[in-house]
């Protein structure tokens, strides 16, 4: 185990690349492709593991994440967010190094675009599935078609459609996911049915961790772009789509303070390093992640009723069994099991292999 | 004004200037040092400001910041977190550069410092008066005494008492801030009576922004610790403690679409740019920043009914008011003022001046 001395953020090599597997055999049992978002651990490092796992083509969230991944070796990246016009220098730029594919959500955007690029690019229309987030609503076809017209006879090319149905991270169970999944699905297939005549090549890349964990239907589906499944976290685990043993970090922080008398202890871990993402599992009752204890190759499971209840810039208040509070000594290292994996890995910017690796990230 | 190309987090140097002045001149007026908490800004350069300012002494919250700050000139520096000791051999090092005071808030950290700290330290022990958060118990004499009693015969020197009165955020009106200060100030003056026959130097440090800007008695204070206030923001403003022409960052943003069915735009400014604090101003009506028009000279004031109703990695959600999503473009840039000043300033990393200058802060 590597030494800590300030707040770590820990990773389990092993589990991580078992969610890989997992995730990489189920694509392959679906005859979908694997397009993994990266935005999740944003690491160069955990990036070649998806390589060694017969991964080809990535997803990224900014220009700047793509950027930084074709440094790294990668040659076919996904920007999943709607261009901003503004960067087209950096995507002219970008289109020359890697099999680029953007998102473009209106006219306008065409509009702009088909000016200033300099490279043929593909693109897909992203499509408001039920999130209400961003994209074209799935059953305006004329405004697709509008958009599609736009790009004629320019360097623009379409590719297809692409969804994230963010809604299925409010699902309580992994009924609910399955059935918003079969929603956006069917959203999806209705489009491939209208579109595919005049384009008989279009193709289907579909967005959700909780989906692409927990659905066993991909009809009609293409490519699945799932991002949080490298690590999961305890809000994926909240909803049942992992369970704790799939988590693969945990913040490891050192206990400055113990308050016996009101069965509470602080750790250095504030939302500079957790993020600030809470759960409240039950009314009442919220919480900013789960304390396990560290061991020789991993962590515990959380140890039951022990939490963070507080969270302030650098100060973390847990809440703690009577047992363990009486045991607990101040320069202990307790583990923290993410709420929210996504937040945690941006916040720390560097990781930890159990083995003492350090995992670097993408610069700020 | 800089051109904007990706979301750039703006600082108008004159409101930050005004408001380090304004504090500074508070101190001076009530007789009580100035030793500003540099959490809000992280910065070299904003440090800078301070020192022409007046200010000789400055308040960190980690030791990893009291060492970005040792090599960026400062001299005197508090670090107000409850003391880490695996952090011993930085404490070391950094007590043989600068005076430096630390937090003891227990014996049991008394007692481990003893056998390891290598030069003379002076500590404040922090009371706790009413966060409810961290130190010790403003009654709670005995264990005072017994980590004074911990400490005789060592190199840990007592300076005095430090307390950041956290609850003040939580107040809705000047008014109640008022009241919790001269409860907390209360608190702390019966200590200094308590202690100050053995201890005739002690000193009474107080922290938090909402005091510091709003009360006007600060009998018995010998050092005031703010930090919010070099930038202020929404919540603050929320407070009553500081108004929109005191807040001196905006983040500026693109806008990549235009809804103008709903109303609402989406801009690239997610959690990873803002941060993911909230204001709920009137019930139901959860605001992540209210939006304003970038001038040539700063910006404006809100916009009327503009705010951010959603974030999440990478995109805002912004709800307009009909008059402006209609003349809305994407590739616009629009400015957001932040809930959280402290947590935007950490988010983005950087800050650049209206003129364009790029001002660096702490690594992460």
């Amino acid at each position: 185990m590597v030494e800590i001395v300030r707040p770590t953020l820990l990773l389990n090599r092993r589990i991580c690349e078992g969610n890989i597997r997992k995730m990489f055999s189920k694509a392959q049992k679906h005859h979908v492709q694997l397009i993994p978002h990266f935005k999740t651990h944003q690491s160069s490092k955990v990036g070649e593991w998806f390589m060694e796992a017969g991964v080809t083509a990535i997803t990224v969230t900014s220009v700047k994440m793509a950027e930084y991944f074709a440094q790294n070796g990668w040659k076919g990246i996904t920007i999943a967010f709607p261009v901003n016009i503004l960067e087209v220098k950096e995507i002219n730029s970008l289109a020359t190094q890697v099999a680029l594919k953007i998102f473009i959500n209106s006219k306008a955007t065409t509009m702009s675009l088909k000016e200033h690029i300099k490279a043929d690019i593909k693109f897909y229309i992203e499509i408001d599935t039920g999130d209400g987030r961003s994209g074209v609503a799935a059953d305006d076809y004329v405004q697709i078609s509008d958009i599609l017209e736009s790009t004629r006879n320019s360097r623009l090319q379409f590719y297809g459609f692409y969804s994230h149905p963010g809604q299925t991270y409010a699902a309580t169970s992994p009924e609910e996911v399955k059935e918003i999944s079969a929603g956006v699905l069917n959203k999806l297939k209705a489009l491939k049915r209208h579109f595919k005549e005049e384009f008989p090549e279009l193709k289907i890349g579909l967005g959700d961790t909780p989906s692409c964990s927990l659905a066993e239907d991909f009809e009609g589906v293409d490519s699945i772009h799932p991002g949080n499944f490298v690590y999961y976290d305890l809000v994926q685990q909240n909803i049942g789509v992992n369970s704790f043993e799939e988590i693969a970090i945990s913040l490891a922080v050192p206990v400055v303070a113990v308050h016996p008398e009101r069965n509470e202890a602080i750790v250095h871990s504030g939302w500079v390093h957790q993020g600030k993402d809470s759960l409240n599992s039950t009314a009442g009752n919220v919480h900013y992640g789960l304390v396990v204890e560290l061991q020789q190759n991993g962590w515990s499971a959380p140890i039951p009723g022990a939490k963070v209840i507080k969270l302030s810039q650098e100060h973390g208040v847990l809440s703690l069994p009577e047992e363990m509070i009486h045991r607990l000594k101040i320069g202990d290292i307790v583990g923290i099991l993410p709420v929210h994996a996504c937040a945690t890995a941006v916040m720390m910017g560097e990781i930890y292999t159990l083995e003492g690796e350090r995992l670097e990230m993408m610069p700020r």
